[in-house]
Formats: C-alpha cells, structure tokens, sequence
C-alpha cells in the first residue's frame, strides 16, 4: 500500500461543487487502496477578500495579524473537504498547519519550514483516516504564532509532509494537464513534458515556468520527493519531477523512450536591463557597484562587462534585475556616487529573457550552436548571454520574445502534434 | 490600574466600519489607564454564512469539522481588530481560543470551559499589549481538537477569562443600553436596571431575557466575576450584575438608593402544554412518567397534578416543555404505554409563561398577593403555578402574555417615565 499527497490548489475547491469533485477524487484514491494525505489552499478567490477586508482597516496591517486572518481562508476549505469526503462515506479529519506539525521560523508572510512533526497525521492514517491539511501555513518555533509560508506555500507545504511522511509520490493538482515545453498559452504546439529532473524544475520555474515554485521542487530535490503536477479535471498522467536517476530509471523501465536533451523553452518580460556607463576599469570598482545593490537588496540575475576602452580607461557594466526594482538599483547606484565612480546610468524596460533548459546538454556539444543559428534564422539579435550547465539564457528585445521562443521550440524538436489544452485560473 | 476584559459581540463587528468604532472605544478605555482584553465574536452573519457552506457541501457534517470551520469567524474578526487597534498606534495581538488558554470538554458544538490557562494573554498584558481573543472557542483536553462553546459561548469565554485573570469587571457589549425590566420591544416602559444579583439575572434569562445566556451568568456567579451589561454605542452606564453583597455594598456607597424588590417581569411564549389524562392514582405512576420523558432527555419546567377523582381513582398530570420538544415527549410517553397506564394525552400550544422576578420578594410576604390581584384585575386567567424563592411564575394563554406582563409592571412600580431605545441585531 502506497502513501500519496494530494495538493488541491484555490481553484480547485473555488465553491461547494469543486469541493465535492476534489472528494471523489481523493475517496477513489483511498478505494484504489491508497493511504491519502490531502494538502489544501483556500477556496477560490477568498484570500483576496480578507486581504481586501485588511485593508480597509488598516492600511498598513501588521504581518502578524495579516498571517492570522489570511489563514482563516484554509480552515474554511479544509473543514468543507473534510466534510464532503464524510458525506461520501469514508473517515476524514482536518488539521491546521500547526497541528500537522509545520514548524516554521518567525518571518510572517514568508516563513521557512524549519522542521515537519506530524504525529497527529500519522495517527490519523493508523486510524483508516484521510487527513486533510491546511496549506500556505505553519507555527512559529520560537513565539507560537500562526504563519504562512508566502508564494508557493501550499505546494511546499505538500512537498515538506511527503517528505516527513516518506510518501511514494506528492501529487500536486492544478488546472493544466502537467508542466509544458513552453507556454502553451504563447505557443500552440507546446507539448507535455512526461520526466523532468528537479534541476530542470529548477531552471524552468526560475526562468518563468509558472506550474511550480521554485521553493516547492528545491524542497522535494532536498528530500527526493518525486512530484507527479497533474489535472484535477483528468485521469491522464501528469509531468512527474524526479532526480536524474528517476528519470534514468524511467527510461530503463521503458516509461520514456530516451531522456529528452532539451525539457523547455521559456521566455520572461519581466526583468529590465540597467547599464553603468563610464565606470574606471580597475579592481574594485565593479565589487563596488553589486555591495550597493546587494544592500539594496536588489536581485540581480545576468551581469556584462564590457571590453574596455583604451583611450578613455573605463568600460560599462551592464545588468539585469526585475523591473520593479529598477528604482531602488537607480536609488542605490546614484546613492552611492560618493564610493561609486560612473558617468551615467541607462535603464532599457523593453527586453525578454529567452531560454533553453535541458539536462541532456551537458553531454551534448552541439547545443549552443543549434541555439544560436536558430535565433539568427529568425532574425533574432542577441544582447545578452548566459548559461548554466543545463540553461542556456538570452537577453533580446521584447517583441522578440515569442519569435525566439517558436523559433528554439520547433529547432530543438519540441512541437506537438495536438493543441495543448489549457484551462483557466492558477491557486497558491 | 485595573483590568478590564470587554466583549464585543457580532453586530458590533459586523463591518469594517464597526470594527474601526470599536478599535477606538478599546484604546480609549486603555488611554484612560485600564488594562483591557477583549473578547469577539464572528463578524455579523459570518457565522451563518459558514454554515449554509457546510449545508452545501453535506447535510449532516461531522461536529468536528463543523467546529473547525467555524472558528474561522473569530479568527476573521480578531485579526481585523488588532489590525485597526495597531493602526489607532496601539499594540495588540489576537489570540485563538486555544492559544488564549480555553480548555474544554470534547462535546464538539457545546464543549464546556474545564479549565482556563491564559499564559499568553498575562505575558501579552505585561508587554502593554492589547490581546484580542476570540470568542466562542477552546481546545478539548484529550483530542487536541478545536470546540465551540455553543450558544451564549462568547459571552462565556468573557466571563471564563475574567475569572482567570481576576479581572475587575467584564463588560458585556450589546446593541441595548442593559438588562430591562422587561421586553422594552413589547413594553415602552420598560426601565434599565442599574444593579441585578446573579440569582435574579439566572431567573430572568431562564424566563425569556435574551441579553445574557444562563451559562454565562452561571459562570461569573461561581468566580464572582462582576458583568456590566452595557451598549456599544454610547458611554452611559449599563447594568451591573453582582452578588447580593455587591448588590448591598452599591446601596451603601449611594450608588443605589435602595435594593429593588422586583428586578424584572418576563414573558416566555416558546412552551407548550402536555396533559396525560386518567392515570390510576397510585404510588409510581408519576414517577414512570417522568423517568420515559427524561429518557427521551424532555426538559420539564412547570409541573401540576390534579386532585384525584374519587369516582375512577384517576388523575392528570399536566406538565410544560419546551414546544419545539413535543413530538419527542409525545412518542416518548407512546412508546412506554406497556409501562405507564394513561387514559389519553392532549397538547396545548397556545400558552405563555409569565414570570416575577426580584429577590427583594424573600422578606416582603406581600408580593404574591400583589401579583394575582394585579393579574385577576387585568382579567388574566392563571392555568398553573410555579414559584422559586426569587421568582413566581405562571401559565395563561398566550394571548393574554403581554396584557399580563403590562399589568404587572404597574402594578411593581417599574414602568419608566421615558421610553426605552431599542437597537436591531444580536450577537452569538
């Protein structure tokens, strides 16, 4: 007998109808003769109701509180699963995240697991019970009070019981089909990735896969959680995330033909790009700018120097961060004009990141080269580069972007047969 | 300083507005140098809101989860008081009934307080924070499992906590400016009482005044806890409901000139009226009746039986219960016809209890006298009697309650000589 986490998102429990679809679900994987744990967030759109309620209170509500509201939202759809699975003849109980044992630190709004103790959902299992847990939330180690676990929460969550639980697989439920090649939304012939390896998760969530959050899949590649993202409104299979053994073995099982060089393409317009001009081409000065960023708290992702210029002896340092931070990296920069020495800052909002992620290209040379000829094929100019050993990144104009993306998509062999089918609405 | 614990129930924190209003009466009471917990109950119609959710999703839900989901009222409606506290620039932080320390029995939906471990709320008090807690709620000792309190359960953890805390006072808000002499919606003359003992505030919430629940009155008579009854909506005082001594002690420093005979004239409509005609009139019969009704857990209140009829050596027994649990008495007595010997059963619905309270009546004789002469002039006619020390009770048809509850305010000496302002709505 297996042990399977089910992680049902907002959308998936938005009224009493989808709660009672998500019970049946979940009692045929218990008559399948499966032992269920089921992870819950809160019901449709009620998380932005009590934040709207916060807010005409208190403009400025304290995290704490903000914490203690927003997880009444889970509690509701917790106790109403719990029901409807009672109402279709098999035992269920609800439990908080405190009482499932999600100890966390104290960082209201963004607190991080730091230990998992769910005796309460193990007794519960002993007892033929479907234990339902509240997503998004945990208790603090240190003070006792209620905390969420910020973006992605319910997912890590999931992930964070499989692993405690030692579960055979986390089924996170969503409303697409699984984890997709690229965009479906942008490119119709993107297809369903079956195996992918955490480290591809990885890149492709950071890169703007926006299936699974990147704390949820760094979680389960910790603990070797094997994640299976699949439909809540289907049967079929879903994209299983597994360790490059995993998916080694699932080709040796025959489960997948070979292991795919090439698992997405993706493409992110949400980054702008800000260029140093004129700073002197000595030691220090570029330490100097990314201390001030740093301490700004500025992310920032790809970095360029330029070949200096011999007759002036300055070069320019050219980078990329998220464009709702441009204002604090010009703040920082201009800030700091006494320690920094530049001539001029230039900021451009108008370009994409475009990328290629695949374990495969690590024993592949001939990637980069594929990469580069296809975007030049289509009329594609490169203004940045950047790669890891399983992404390769570009930074081009944003109407560029879906141009690229086809592009790479249809020369890296990726292009479905079919349409993909996409449904509505993304949960927490 | 003193400590002060207010409750506020769910038509004084119905909306965002209300909630502001009393976020302001809180820190005024703190700013004048009171410590002060308070106690909230669910937002409005939140509580019913929730439970037509259950209905959806199953119509028998588990008390378990009925409980859980629930809860999530208070969690809602605590938060967003802290949250407009700390915006007036005061420290507060909200507490779940098992975090405040409310621990009770496991009977899910009418758990009772066993024990109160108010840690948290004392450490919160000496940090100069306002703690907010939420009513109505506790943990059971053995499950570890969230309960509600049932009926009356916010005003309950009130009082619960103030006895903990040895409180000063607590103070109970409501939309009317106290405890009346009677329905001040049925009598315009009806007059705020300034100082009630706990043994008349029980006879007169037994009765049909809604403003306290027995359980509540019944727990600050055993901690001594002193209630003050007043509105939300304006400073004036409200009633004070005290022990005799506290009764006693307020005439002695002036603020009473002296203890009122009768408290209150109070109308009950919700009983009905059982007759078992013809029961042989011999040892045990009685009894048999009332061990079948106590079986099918009937409550009896008043209880007559006739003088025998020496023609057929058989009597009637006549009691009142509640209406709502006539077809329960009914089948009861039934269903036991191999035990009890009856001739016939005959039910009247059509009555009203009217009742005296005052515990003046233990040494002034007169008062009976007083109240029958005052019925029979209004032309009332008396079905049965019931008295306590403190309390005369009687049945009449139902139409006659409120020409009898009239009559009987003259003819005590309560009818004020302005009318009483009546506010809508009514807290849980």
């Amino acid at each position: 007998m297996s042990l399977i986490v089910q992680k049902y998102g907002g959308s998936s429990v938005a009224d009493a109808a989808s709660i009672k679809r998500v019970a049946r679900r979940i009692v045929e994987t218990k008559k399948a003769g499966h032992d269920v744990v089921v992870v819950v967030s809160a019901m449709g759109d009620s998380t932005d109701e009590l934040m709207d309620l916060a807010q005409q209170v208190s403009p400025l509500p304290p995290a704490r509180e903000l914490d203690m509201l927003l997880t009444a939202g889970e509690r509701i759809s917790m106790a109403l699963l719990a029901m409807a699975i009672s109402d279709l003849g098999a035992v269920s109980r609800s439990y908080t995240g405190s009482q499932a044992g999600l100890i966390t630190d104290s960082a209201h709004g963004a607190a991080r697991i730091i230990d998992v103790t769910p005796g309460r959902i193990t007794d519960a299992l002993a007892k033929g019970a479907i234990p339902i847990v509240a997503g998004f939330q945990g208790v603090a180690q240190d003070t006792k009070d209620i905390t969420t676990l910020g973006r992605g929460g319910s997912d890590t969550t999931a992930v964070a019981l499989a692993a405690a639980l030692n579960a055979d697989s986390c089924e996170i439920y969503t409303d697409v089909d699984g984890v997709f090649t690229t965009d479906p939304r942008v490119v119709k012939k993107a297809s369903k990735i079956d195996f992918v390896t955490y480290e591809e998760m990885l890149e492709l969530a950071a890169v703007g896969a926006k299936v699974l959050h990147l704390r949820c899949v760094e979680y389960a590649r910790r603990f070797g959680v094997p994640i299976h993202v699949r439909s809540s409104f289907s049967q079929a299979e879903g994209t299983w995330v597994l360790s490059a053994q995993g998916v080694a073995d699932a080709v040796k099982e025959g489960k997948l033909v070979e292991q795919p060089i090439i698992s997405g393409v993706a493409a992110d317009v949400k980054d702008a790009k800000i260029t140093v001009v004129g700073v002197p081409d000595k030691p220090g000065e570029a330490a100097a700018i990314f201390r001030a960023l740093a301490d700004a708290k500025v992310n920032l992702d790809m970095i360029v120097q330029n070949v200096s210029s011999t007759a002036t002896g300055r070069t320019d340092v050219t980078f990329t961060c998220p464009a709702d931070s441009v204002n604090m990296a010009m703040e920082a920069l201009n800030g700091a004009r006494d320690k920094i020495d530049f001539e001029s800052l230039s900021v451009d909002e108008g370009i994409a990141k475009v990328s290629l992620v695949g374990a495969g290209m690590r024993s592949h040379p001939g990637v980069s080269a594929d990469f580069f000829s296809a975007l030049a094929q289509a009329g594609v100019n490169v203004e940045m580069i950047s790669t890891s050993e399983i992404r390769i990144s570009i930074v081009t104009r944003a109407d560029l972007a879906n141009t690229a993306v086809e592009a790479l998509h249809s020369a890296f062999g990726l292009d479905s047969d079919g349409e993909a089918v996409v449904y509505a609405g993304t949960g927490r």
